[in-house]
């Protein structure tokens, strides 16, 4: 197998379509972006490459439609000889079990950073984990996924799975604690854009900083128990948010403690 | 009173040394940053204005105290008769009560932003929160501000407390969950700066779209219960890790749930 010229995208959800509009910026071209009313059957067999961009659940069973689809079109095509990829990207799932078939090959595409639809991206900024059954795919997709980001990284499933859980702390979790101050804040009636230059400065120094840690300030932190008595007032009518504030307060006591050698 | 054109500095923490700094840029003379060491009796007492950035807890007494030095000064000085400010910076603190001095002015500058020694701010973004004990004040307060800040705002005690505990959600916790990431990275012997893009990604979306719940993507979001089981199962050493992972999830469903009006 040469390099990676042709695509199928199953799945147009917010990592499909992200593809679906780079892919033809680095030269490859998409033969189809399927969605889930598209049945495996219809899809077009003959891309090189086969990107399974769907919610976890759903993988294994399209994985397993699909190469029975690609290997009927081989029995019934012959002369067909080409070495296909499928790959999904997931950040939790682990790599496919290697097909029967030695025609098609397998591995993951696992691209470090939060899609949104209608939010553009600098593609070649993304740290791409990429995994393979065997040397010789693991080459053929640093090679396809070199043109689109500078930052491809070899990584197994199990530190993948660590990876994405990371990921979810840092950006499904930190966004929910942006999300939640800005409730806080439009509820005492001000603007949630307030807040606007804290968030950028705190995301600014927890990566230019040597640990996220080193940015560290605030009323847990120090010790402040008025301010945190105030603030537990603040929320004592919101018992989940009370808690939630007591529990990240305390993570923050702990790794203090931790860091200080205390524990 | 005419325009703040000297100051005197109490506390040399992050707030105080950043203050330090720029108060000279905007033209205002700092006669002296104070530490802890340094009674209050022995403070310069010829100062515009008085800016208390220490811990919370010790505010109370440096006020009164330095009340009475400047009191004790007046009567030393009958001839003295300029009015004096005495400002705190902390969010969580009510502005003081009015000082029986007629020449003695009190008000809150409220930096809404996280300071660290040695990081840069550019604190012409910052945006401050003012709040002064008469309407004169308030006036000589803003411009004083004004020349630091582009984002001056007039909020009083009980917003500015509602927007401190916004502050701690947004940067406090906010960073914890960037510090947790880059635990998990780390201890799966990944470099922590694997998540920069994810992490400047995060801020950025939170801020720019309409609000950062528009952003929230994960496995929490989609339900997708195959992967919050795996995640578990990675945690699983770690019972408050996974406790602070249950919860988090929960709060996410939970926010869904309200946002499609379903609660």
């Amino acid at each position: 197998m040469g390099s990676i010229q042709t695509a199928v995208i199953i799945g147009n959800g917010n990592v499909g379509s992200h593809l679906g509009e780079i892919l033809p910026k680095a030269g490859v071209q998409v033969l189809q972006i399927s969605n889930s009313k598209i049945p495996i059957s219809e899809l077009n067999k003959k891309a090189d490459i086969y990107i399974i961009a769907v919610k976890d659940d759903a993988i294994e069973n399209i994985y397993s439609d699909l190469i029975k689809c690609l290997q009927r079109e081989r029995v019934e095509q012959p002369s067909e000889n080409k070495v296909q990829l499928i790959v999904h990207t997931s950040g939790a799932k682990n790599q496919f079990m290697s097909p029967s078939d030695l025609r098609i090959k397998t591995g993951v595409l696992y691209f470090l950073q939060s899609f949104s639809k209608g939010f553009p991206l600098d593609f070649s900024e993304i740290p791409v984990c990429i995994e393979a059954q065997d040397r010789e795919t693991e080459t053929i997709l640093f090679d396809f996924v070199n043109k689109l980001s500078k930052k491809v990284e070899i990584i197994d499933s199990q530190k993948r799975a660590s990876l994405h859980l990371a990921a979810v702390f840092a950006n499904n979790f930190g966004n929910l604690m942006f999300s939640l101050a800005q409730d806080i804040a439009k509820k005492a009636g001000l603007s949630a854009h307030l807040l606007d230059a804290l968030i950028s400065q705190t995301a600014s120094k927890a990566t230019e900083m040597e640990t996220a840690w080193k940015a560290q300030t605030g009323p847990a932190l120090r010790e402040d128990l008025k301010s945190m008595e105030k603030h537990k007032e603040l929320l004592k009518e919101d018992s989940k948010m009370r808690a939630l504030y007591e529990c990240l307060s305390e993570i923050i006591k702990e790794k203090k403690q931790y860091n200080n050698g205390k524990l």
